[in-house]
């Protein structure tokens, strides 16, 4: 049984586990895989055997990152799973769940979660510590000494230890390796096109950046009705995949001479009704804004931009109707949402399979960082041991 | 009968009538009362004769503008008066009726005049050269040289003359010396609480500015049953009346040791539902997207800075849910929605009295544009001779 000072202390009569985890042990540093020490899940938490999990660009963005040195960590936050035990007060799941984990939960009682205009949980929301939301504690460990966390939940482990906030239950008859897109990517960028923009009939759109996130956007948009999905980035290998999920024009603004808003513009007569900032860059989100159309353009932002933050752009955009909206997890509430995705899939309403680019073994999971770092994949899914 | 090369020629049958206009010869100079020819109503035209018009901060801004500088011009947009004549193809105008000036008009047949989404007119818009839409000449002149004007309305004349477009026909019960109000700022403010922002009940509202903008916003909060309506500005002499209109609290932050943002936050428990920049500052839009809440907080910016145009903002205050939108002329469609404001006046279901601080003769128009410079006045009505 585990005893640190800094994990928590599991109850006499729960079992701390020991499983297989990807540890980061430092900014860049490649992953090693530990024997840690897992709590078991302490009030209104669930454990997770996990199933698949696919690495996100923002797993990458804080693995690399020197200004916020967490380490050791374990990273994941886009994973699906069989619940294995459940803490003290949970009634919403039991041993043998499917689930989706999520990085930013619902408590179901916050000022945000009974508003329907809302899903920034304010007891659940975006986890930055490396600490549970709970008790600013961890559930990993390693000879007693802390593990951080990534978001509440670090899903590059054979198990892991969740608020119930942050998991949905999904239906059993769905592939588990293929729904771990919803946690994350795939739900952000439908959510964007949907609940966000509320894409509609016959309309213009213009996505930049063609990852996974924009991509899902342009199959939102699709599924709406858009007439014209126009496809920005600077890395055209990733224009073929594109056009198979809908977009019906890219454009690559380092082969033209005229800045990138100003052939938007052309191409819509006078600007797109929608575009959607999926780079991660404020300097995008301007020509993204200057990219939309006067009246009612609608700008959504869902990157997070690694340099610059603030973003800039000229009053007479905004004046002339020009609105900018941001997005995070696509607006969706995902606790009510989410199955409905759920359900889209197995219909065969919605693309998932195409996304995944690469299916990796556990052990294999620095190579989803090297392809996802040499722009090769969209996600690959990582497949945890039986 | 008039006769110039800039200047429109008029057409034999119609006639050109001298009358009295104040004209600006040079930024920031007295205007003077000249005696002005002006064209008879060209093709789609309509000439008025100005019973009254009032001072609106843009007629100052432009006055004392010294980087565009059309000179001599003729200021006002703000107007309501008789029709005096109407030109070739008008049937939606006769003589004698009542009408508003718009200074962005509605031409009811452009992409955006046909969509329920804009105001922002493509044909008849924002008019900032001096001339006339349709022929880019000017309508007054004096000794034959031509006299600008001001976003194609100049209402500071005894009569002008505006693209039918340009015009709403409003019942002729109701009084004009009032109603010029509804041509720019009252409708302003109100169309951004209802049209834009779209207030709902027992909301929280923050107000920066005190103008007439500003308290048409506040105005409209308080119809729409907003529970905390906050205006903030940095003469507290603007309090009293601005209490009267509907604000519950009022803040000045020169007088306020923290940021603005961050009282605005405590005094709404987490940031305000809306938030209405009616400064006419970047600096203070930016305070204003602070002041609002996650999830659902909408920036509505109504302003026109006179320096430091672009707007800057962190990407988090955009991503956890936070709207940034553009207001003008409240997003009205001016012909349609006018009419409505008037009957709601009429019925006592809107003040416009309360905005209305001093009434003025035409010869002492400079009085008003003093007034406003010592921020004195709210509105000032000036009347024209009868």
């Amino acid at each position: 049984m585990s005893s640190s000072t800094s994990a928590i202390e599991a109850s006499p009569q729960a079992q701390v586990i020991t499983c297989k985890a990807a540890v980061a042990w430092g900014p860049g540093e490649e992953l090693v895989i530990e024997e840690v020490e897992l709590s078991p899940p302490q009030a209104m938490e669930i454990r997770i055997k996990v199933v698949c999990t696919s690495l996100c660009r923002s797993d990458l963005t804080a693995w690399q990152s020197q200004t916020t040195p967490i380490f050791p960590r374990i990273f994941g936050h886009e994973a699906s799973g069989i619940v294995e035990s459940v803490g003290q007060g949970v009634t919403e799941f039991q041993k043998g769940d499917h689930v989706l984990t999520l990085f930013t939960g619902e408590c179901m009682t916050c000022r945000h979660c009974t508003s329907s205009k809302s899903n920034m949980c304010q007891a659940l929301g975006l986890e930055w510590k490396g600490v549970m939301h709970s008790d600013q504690r961890t559930r990993f460990s390693i000879k007693g000494k802390p593990v951080y966390h990534y978001c509440a939940v670090s899903s590059f482990s054979e198990y892991t230890v969740v608020h119930s906030g942050c998991a949905v239950k999904v239906r059993p008859d769905a592939p588990l390796e293929k729904l771990c897109l919803f946690s994350c990517g795939v739900a952000a960028g439908l959510g964007a096109a949907w609940k966000v923009a509320d894409i509609s009939e016959k309309s213009t759109v213009v996505i930049f950046g063609l990852g996974t996130v924009g991509l899902s956007v342009a199959m939102g948009a699709k599924v709406r009705g858009a007439v014209q999905i126009i496809g920005v980035d600077t890395n055209s290998e990733k224009f073929e995949k594109a056009r198979s999920l809908g977009v019906t024009k890219c454009v690559n603004p380092t082969e033209i001479d005229e800045p990138i808003q100003q052939i938007i513009r052309q191409m819509t007569s006078g600007g797109a009704d929608y575009a959607f900032e999926c780079v991660g860059s404020t300097e995008v989100v301007t020509s993204a804004i200057q990219s939309c159309c006067e009246g009612w353009g609608l700008t959504v932002t869902l990157g997070v931009p690694k340099v610059k933050p603030e973003i800039t752009a000229h009053y007479a955009l905004f004046l002339s109707g020009r609105t900018l909206k941001g997005s995070l997890f696509g607006g969706w509430k995902p606790k009510s949402d989410i199955p409905n995705l759920v359900d889209m899939y197995v219909r065969k309403e919605l693309n998932l399979d195409e996304f995944i680019t690469h299916n990796l073994q556990f052990e294999d999971i620095n190579k989803a960082f090297d392809l996802m770092i040499e722009g090769k994949c969209l996600r690959c899914v990582i497949h945890m041991p039986n």
